[in-house]
């Protein structure tokens, strides 16, 4: 396994193996890999002849009062993990390779980033389409994988994939879950243990959320309401938002027709979780 | 010579061109050829085996009180020019197909983009970014080439594509100039007859502007107020600028030192014009 810090030698690398018809898998994180990350590895070696998994906690993402100078970080433990699965290259670039002097420019996907957490922080996805422009600028890969435990950020993903014609496949794939059912998630490790049971009100308020439409219940605020209500009881936990939305284009939905997503943020003590389920499918 | 109207056809086209080891060149133009157009194309012709031209008249860098509707176009004419220098390729894409229902993708260069036009024209860079990294995605061109007539337009693409890694070099060619030495521009076609006089007062007043440099002048306000004062006295001119600038930030100069750029907007009777000139070239 090599390890790439700069982007004109990942850009070379990946030229060298695109010209001898390889295909070339992309799963771009920022570190401190969870079993969630390394199910993306696998799945993206079964679908291409070279995996690629870049490795950059991206600055413009965070806003000014988030996590980023605490966000965990252990590098040789996730290089030795990756090497496990078999992954080809780690690209780990530096932030003065990423965001040189006097750069200027960003991506913006503009409506599908409008509710959920695109409310509650501003810029974190101009942030996050920006590093990914850039990467797969990078990478230059055939696919690239995303988990759907950052729902929003998949669809946006692939709106500005659609959007700016990039000639790549971006690939979602199922949330990977603890055994208590906590969905994976490298800001997990900021919880305290007597902060868990609270954490788990996330899953179980999106399987009562499923049992209500099982017993017929379609109104989206009805859900929502018993949602908040489950959630509020625990301690520690501080609802960002409950929102049940059109899975594509992410707005709010009043009555359940079609498919439909229940999407959540809360906040447990001081460590935000996300996590959301389609209607209908199993949890 | 092809035509292709569909973006996956021209990607498919470039892919293939490129894994037998060609060089693609890319001049993007609105169309309504002029000898700058022409003159993009054969040198784009000398640097690459293929040379695409993309025919397009982008909604999204007109403003609303723009002249989108009656910006001139002719397809066959083109055609029949680029048929003449060689060129291989002329991309052709419908506004349904560069900006499907649901499109919400931009692409924003921040800082180079703030003054001169980016001031009289709010919108306009955002277009022609959005509308280059698709374009750019969409031909997978080696090198692409701009005229410097447009210089600030020039900048900003370089800007981009080095901001977001996009793998390919910009080359900016010289401004191609009536007999009369008016700036070549498909919107030429708007000036009646005897608006012609006013039209030359862009280029008289570089001459003025770069005369007044040979004599020792530094003051970037002394220059300008120089060269306001020569246009005015025209009749039909409405000046909209008058700058003096550095030719990498587009950030007003007071005193030149190194490299500087003069650069202005003019409106003559109904038609806008630009034009500029970098201090100790030929003109």
């Amino acid at each position: 396994m090599k390890t790439i810090e700069l982007t004109r030698e990942m850009q070379k690398y990946s030229d060298s193996s695109r010209s001898k018809g390889k295909k070339i898998a992309f799963v771009p994180t920022m570190g401190y890999f969870h079993e969630g990350h390394i199910e993306l590895m696998r799945q993206a070696k079964k679908m291409a002849d070279c995996v690629v998994v870049s490795i950059y906690v991206n600055p413009t993402q965070f806003g000014p009062k988030e996590d980023l100078s605490r966000y965990p970080r252990d590098f040789d433990r996730d290089s030795e993990r990756a090497k496990e699965v078999g992954v080809d290259v780690i690209f780990y670039p530096s932030n003065k390779e990423m965001y040189p002097e006097g750069y200027q420019t960003y991506v913006n996907v503009e409506d599908v980033t409008k509710n959920l957490c695109g409310l509650s922080r501003p810029g974190h996805f101009c942030g996050v389409t920006t590093v990914c422009a850039k990467l797969f600028n990078i990478v230059k890969p055939h696919i690239a994988v995303f988990g759907k435990k950052d729902y929003q950020q998949y669809v946006t993903i692939k709106r500005m994939v659609a959007d700016l014609n990039m000639d790549l496949e971006i690939i979602g794939l199922p949330t990977v879950r603890e055994a208590d059912g906590l969905a994976m998630s490298s800001r997990n490790v900021y919880l305290k243990e007597n902060e868990r049971p609270s954490a788990l009100t996330l899953i179980d308020s999106l399987r009562l959320a499923q049992k209500l439409y099982d017993q017929g219940e379609r109104k989206a605020s009805t859900i929502i309401s018993q949602v908040e209500k489950f959630i509020s009881q625990s301690p520690y936990t501080d609802i960002d938002y409950v929102k049940i939305c059109d899975p594509e284009t992410m707005r709010d939905i009043e009555k359940i027709r079609d498919s439909a997503l229940i999407a959540l943020a809360v906040k447990v003590a001081q460590t935000r979780l996300i996590d959301n389920h389609a209607f209908g499918e199993l949890i």
